[in-house]
């Protein structure tokens, strides 16, 4: 994990930040098109594909941040979106991925996970929530729940968000010093940051041991915003081209119709 | 209804269509800042506010645009959406509210009805699917929902989408005309057509009875999408300015969390 640059700007095509703004829309635009036709997809068949987006990484890596600035160009209709928490009582009387699985989008929909089931070998590990031979068995349940996921339909794009420690430390004081921005922070964001080469070394096992041929990590650099949020967006809009996605056929006589309508004045 | 003009353009502050991108940008930027402070306070706070704005109209009114185009300017996090369309089998097991209620916005967020309780005053009469007897006692009771829904601590804004007929025919003409719009188009969307009057009618009794001091409805002039689209923006910014909306204060020590930081490196 260490040799990891969370300030590096792999694939992107322009100068830096003065231009990201245009890189991104410009992403954006492409992505809105490729959205709309999965979108018409999944009204017309219930066996359309979807995208399933999983957001991980420290806090201060810019989970919220790319929800607004990259997946915030995309119409909110075909969006759901998933926040997961603290498992609720009647989530933790449940296997750990029930809440994943019924949070799965739906035909023609792109899904955005804000944590995940890898917070069941995250922050357990880390807080030691479960036996270690509880978790250790779950690398594997994983994989093979993506495996099945994706051959449902559903393409994964797995994210994580790398920021750095010390870009860290600068965030969470950014935080503490303008009062606008007090409700982001939290105590315990600082319980983490005590552990955190705990939380590198169970990144570290998760993306290691989950990146699988059929749903594959991307470490993305976070220390620049500006950056992480195009690469989100680049991400989605690559996935989206290699769907190949057509104009769902008219399940109507075309000619019919346009008598119909004009008729009915 | 007849004499509400569909091509009326009230309150815009600009000249026309051509600088309309500029001033919807210009509504997004404030309602992006006053939406983050919804956002923090419902976080903060599970008694805080929320707003819910509700679409109606008929096909081809642009409830999908309006989304798109207004609604999409805010962060998708702060957004709860619902479609509201035929009733599953479960929800005609209930009273007609209840799947309403349950899709109410939490606190902090912004709920968008594309549908709403009103079909059940307007398709539900226009198609006979219920006794009259029946759905003429639902406009008090929808009056008393939305009092109560209100008192709980949501704003209520209703949208009724108003295009006119002649532009109506020829959004479907251009729906039909376009194989990247067939997935639109919907052989329904001429029955309903063919009972224009019909549905004008139990719009306006819709529009009337259910216009209250606590809910009120706003009529949007709808033939001109770039003006229907910031008017809605506009009118879920004069909300969120009303509600006055401030920062959380810090609930933890900041001084004694900012030497935790900085001590943390």
């Amino acid at each position: 994990m260490a040799s990891l640059d969370a300030r590096a700007t792999p694939g992107y095509p322009g100068e830096g930040k003065a231009d990201a703004d245009q890189h991104r829309e410009q992403v954006g635009e492409q992505l809105s098109e490729l959205q709309e036709r999965l979108y018409a997809a999944g009204r017309e068949d219930e066996k359309a594909p979807s995208v399933l987006v999983i957001l991980q990484g420290m806090d201060t890596s810019g989970k919220g941040g790319v929800i607004r600035h990259a997946i915030g160009m995309v119409d909110p209709q075909g969006v759901q979106f998933t926040s997961f928490k603290t498992p609720t009582k009647e989530e933790r009387e449940h296997d750990f991925l029930w809440r994943i699985e019924k949070a799965l989008p739906e035909p023609g929909m792109i899904g955005i996970f804000d944590r995940s089931q890898y917070e069941d070998v995250l922050i357990v590990r880390v807080e030691d929530l479960v036996p270690a031979q509880e978790w250790e068995k779950r690398y594997d349940i994983i994989n093979k729940f993506e495996a099945d996921v994706v051959a449902r339909g559903t393409r994964i794009i797995k994210c994580f968000l790398n920021v750095s420690k010390a870009e860290q430390q600068e965030r969470l004081l950014e935080r503490l010093n303008n009062p606008e921005k007090y409700w982001k922070y939290n105590p315990g964001d600082v319980d983490a940051r005590l552990q955190w080469d705990e939380y590198q070394a169970a990144y570290a096992d998760a993306l290691e041991r989950c990146n699988t041929d059929v749903a594959p990590w991307y470490v993305v650099p976070a220390d620049r915003k500006w950056y992480r949020n195009w690469a989100v967006a680049q991400l989605l809009l690559e996935t989206l081209e290699e769907m190949d996605l057509s104009w769902p056929e008219a399940d109507f006589d075309v000619a019919e119709e346009i008598e119909r309508v004009t008729a009915a004045s």
